[in-house]
């Protein structure tokens, strides 16, 4: 079974799509990416469906298994490739915390960053103006992520999330989130970020762990948001 | 270690709490239930933010450890105490599906669920006056998460999520979300779930499957329930 193809289905603007991506080149899994363009029609077609019924990135196929939910994804890969502990702990404890952190994850920060974003840069993908009320609010909701992060997730010394001196999949798929806000400008992202100094180090720390996978996948987010920046 | 003190702290009107009681009583785990009352200050006791620094309920304490977030506190306990494997399987696939519901659940039902009661019969509680224009928005949001589970979740003809003939901890967590729309009178509930018989059967199903349990934690939600419609 092991021998089974896994194909990862997104892209790379999405940023649990890149979780996986780095997951997988961190680790050496063997995968074939499969672009599945945001915005697109991509994601209708009858192929993309067998896969995930919901048609949303990412998704995996694994030999004639097919999963959605990148959180899901993160933990069977860890799980079925057998990575590193520090990914995903076998110890039921460090488990559990790992999946906290991952269920705090939906309901807050990535809920805070998907809001604000689309209230702000991304209205006009939607075809809406800013609504500078709802950005606000979501705003704040990202800045009480980022006051978590900082004093619960990060309040040792160490260098990764819930006192790990190595990451778990709980850390790439944080910080993945986070750089998604390189579409803001900097001086509205540092006015978000800039009171958290241990958050700013820890994804220093994430990346220089993933390092060169980190901004090897990132570079296509980089890129968009480039060509993005000089559209009138 | 298996004789270490199990904790649930929680109120009987949060879902999330009312599905870890249920699942310790379905699986004869020993515990004891510690009455952290929403809207009182009983989460802000320093005691209750030494189990949850984040103040919410459900949330346990085991021996010295302790978890919140619903989910993980689930599928901890399923793998601690080694309950049947229809809970939360073994085998890596079957697992991974169960995650990829809870993962799904955080984003849709439950995200339409609160915000459609917080948008109609909840408004007081929270200060608010209802919004009309938001309750029909997380109506839909709630419409699009049974119409997935009926045709998605449910596509096979068996009991349970996921072509399932056993309940598993994303069953129990659902139908506890659902459950919260007992808040909103018969009529509106049949216009929301009326259309979904699939779901319906599942959500009796799941009672079944649970009983006595299911009622009797289920009890203090609906007498509260009462309580509040008697209120001018």
């Amino acid at each position: 079974m092991a021998t089974e193809i896994l194909k990862v289905y997104g892209d790379r603007k999405s940023q649990p799509t890149r979780a996986i991506l780095i997951f997988c080149k961190a680790n050496g899994i063997n995968f074939e990416e499969v672009e599945i363009k945001l915005f697109s029609g991509d994601a209708q077609t009858p192929e993309f469906q067998a896969i995930n019924p919901l048609k949303k990135v990412p998704a995996i196929s694994h030999g004639d298994f097919s999963l959605f939910e990148s959180h899901a994804i993160l933990t069977y890969l860890a799980c079925w490739y057998q990575v590193s502990d520090h990914w995903y702990p076998t110890d039921l404890r460090k488990r559990a915390k790992i999946q906290c952190v991952l269920d705090w994850h939906h309901t807050t920060l990535r809920y805070g960053s998907t809001r604000y974003l689309i209230n702000t840069v991304l209205a006009p993908v939607f075809g809406k103006s800013p609504n500078p009320e709802a950005a606000a609010e979501y705003e704040q909701k990202l800045v009480e992520s980022f006051s978590t992060i900082e004093t619960l997730w990060l309040k040792s010394d160490a260098k990764f999330l819930l006192g790990n001196d190595k990451p778990s999949v709980a850390d790439l798929s944080l910080v993945c989130e986070i750089m998604q806000l390189h579409m803001i400008s900097e001086e509205k992202r540092n006015r978000i970020l800039g009171p958290y100094k241990k958050v700013q180090q820890w994804i220093e720390n994430v990346k220089v762990a993933m390092d060169p996978h980190f901004d090897e996948v990132h570079q296509h987010l980089l890129d968009a948001i480039a060509t993005f920046e000089q559209k009138p």
